[in-house]
């Protein structure tokens, strides 16, 4: 069984937005053993729409459509269905006191426009929709599916999960796909690509499909196999893992697996520090605030996440942080004695058993021949010393600031898995 | 003359990556007056790629297709454009020598596999890669251009910027498209749509298309219209926008061209700060670095921008924001009263003329009947006063993250605005 994404809207096209949608959808229907043939994006025009779905029922079981719903002029996909499979509209009361329900929720009454939003095309069976709307709809025509959904992320996103991920399941005997993701930092694609050519090439016998995902300081490879037998897929993989932990074991910092928690660096250092009953303070000064941002984005960080000193300013990092003056003008804001005492400064005064701290000229001005764009340093503070580290990112300020954050969370990892 | 982007990658179709190269590309086509037709992304199967380059061949004049040139064995792209248009293999010089330049900087030899990363279809023109390893392909057959690029996001930028898009404006007459975006906070998409819907229903008459783009607490609402005449197109569009300010100005806070500057909220406010030449310090603890991140992610923000203090735990409010431990348990960290002392605080203590804070409960856990997650207070600092404000946000840490920051720094604006 295999299924294409439809995702309708001018906004795409032009990339005022980024299509998050579909990446949730594959990863969802990729865990549950669907997998996605194409991916496919047109604009709001009925002929694009209706182009679209015919030729994504010459090639799949299942269309997922997303997009052009709203209540408002320029969405059309609602209309366009009627037509696409001839047939009329008809009021869906149970839609609309959905509706009713979710104004009632902010003190507000149904507007005539979002009454209009409860008619559906007389075939469709409603997926209802409780944040939103929008009403979902699910057609069986001719032996394929066709499901239509809001583009709202958080609407599409409750309604894939809770209802039509289990109708799909419902309607087709599905494989077990199990991929598992080595995570690696330090080396790049090709470099690694050579250390385990052999090993890659052993891959094909057990059936095993090998990606490599590369990201600002981070290669990931992702292990896929499909089949029938559960354990003996992750048997194989699991074996072939061992293996490869023998050729690369001082580059892998942690693995992913599909239908688990995801294994960003934030959530592996959170992981660590729960733990060891350990806690983390950080001082942050060209990261502006973003490794922090990465450590509580993750749910539960307050448990060992006590705080930050931004220190944009070299006045805030004498006063706050005890940076002597002297050093700041002698050696600079971005050196290795400032880290050092950002890091140290912040353990102390944040009571912490770890700290993290980093200095670097993200960009796009600010270099100098002897420390151009790029330049970091990032210092991290244990219970029984400092470490620190120098390194040289690229010219692109965003990239810098990612690279710097993933380096540091790397750096703290490391110290941590030590005690 | 139209485009087609194929997206080649099974990270892709599984959600494992997101794919921001598309938007890109669309973005950038956009502003140079060449529309999408349609964004295709396929796996790294010969067949489907095959597939997917025949049926856009059908529909557009130009396909860019990024992807699969990666120097490792799962990368197929180059070999199937060789089949797909029945050609050999050449060696580019130009090509080689641009891998040793970059292995250069970087003190390596090219390995084996890179040097391979040089050879090419022979009917192709290679576009240079100053970036990476793998050299961009521009095949003009039977009237219809095709461009490989790298899947790689800076790589594929660069050459989409310096050399793809000046090649394609060199070849096509282009007409000129204009895209206006107006900008407003505080109100949900069908409110919005009722109040200003028999202008809407006026945008045809001049030729103008509306579309609307909700995101977390924001809407924003793209004009865009397409012709020959670009001094009438844009008076067409200002004309409408002037009546629209007329409808809804207390709801706009910003506008955005395409081609000039994206103007997020952290912009705005940094412009402003400029402008006006006044300092911003933050207090953070819900948001946990996230408003900081924003506004340190606009290049020059060290002008304005001085730090924070990220007070994730109450000792840390208490000691680094001197908010008095009764207010703190007998108000909650989040209360009107604490947020107004942190935001006093950090002003003070940072010397600046402005600050922020933020407190609230992310979730998902935390909350409680009086304050639910999503509970949210939020504080303004300026010259002369402290103005804050409660927001009941929904119940996903991410969004309230993101929503907690633009509705803070949309506060903070409309005080910089009346100075």
């Amino acid at each position: 069984m295999q299924v294409e994404i439809i995702t309708i809207g001018d906004e795409i096209l032009i990339g005022q937005i980024v299509d998050t949608n579909s990446a949730f959808i594959g990863q969802l229907l990729n865990m549950n053993g669907i997998s996605i043939k194409q991916i496919t994006t047109i604009s709001d025009r009925k002929e694009d729409i209706i182009n679209a779905l015919n030729e994504a029922k010459s090639r799949v079981d299942v269309v997922l459509i997303t997009g052009g719903l709203g209540p408002t002029k320029d969405d059309i996909t609602k209309k366009t269905l009627a037509e696409y499979f001839n047939c009329k509209m008809r009021f869906d009361e149970q839609a609309y006191q959905d509706v009713v329900n979710l104004f009632a929720q902010y003190e507000k009454e149904v507007t005539p426009i979002n009454r209009l939003q409860a008619e559906v095309p007389e075939i469709c069976e409603v997926i209802r929709n409780h944040n939103g709307t929008a009403p979902g709809m699910w057609f069986n025509v001719e032996g394929k599916i066709f499901v239509s959904m809001p583009g709202v992320p958080y609407e599409m996103k409750a309604m894939m999960k809770e209802q039509i991920v289990p109708k799909l399941k419902a309607s087709f005997k599905l494989p077990f796909i199990y991929h598992k993701t080595v995570l690696t930092q330090g080396l790049g694609e090709s470099f690694l690509s050579e250390l385990i050519s052999d090993w890659e090439d052993s891959l094909k016998k057990v059936n095993i499909k090998l990606a490599y995902l590369p990201s600002p300081g981070i290669v990931r490879l992702r292990l896929s196999t499909v089949g029938e037998n559960e354990s003996l897929l992750k048997q194989n993989v699991e074996n072939k893992i061992n293996e490869l932990q023998e050729l690369i074991s001082e580059y892998i910092y942690g693995y992913e697996i599909y239908g688990e928690e995801r294994e960003s660096l934030e959530h592996i250092v959170g992981k660590l520090l729960s733990q060891k009953n350990k806690t983390l303070s950080t001082a942050e000064s060209c990261t502006g605030g973003y490794i922090s941002h990465l450590i509580t984005k993750v749910a539960g960080s307050s448990k060992y996440y006590m705080g930050s000193v931004i220190s944009y300013s070299y006045e805030i990092k004498e006063h706050e942080l005890n940076v002597p003056k002297e050093i700041l003008e002698k050696e600079g804001a971005v050196s290795k004695k400032v880290v050092e005492q950002m890091a140290k400064a912040i353990k102390e005064k944040y009571k912490t058993d770890f700290s993290i701290s980093a200095s670097g000229i993200a960009g796009p001005s600010g270099g100098t021949d002897e420390k151009p764009v790029g330049t970091v340093w990032i210092a991290v503070a244990t219970p029984t010393k400092i470490i620190s580290e120098k390194f040289l990112f690229g010219n692109n300020r965003e990239r810098n600031i990612q690279k710097t954050a993933n380096a540091a969370l790397n750096m703290l990892r490391k110290e941590l898995e030590l005690i």
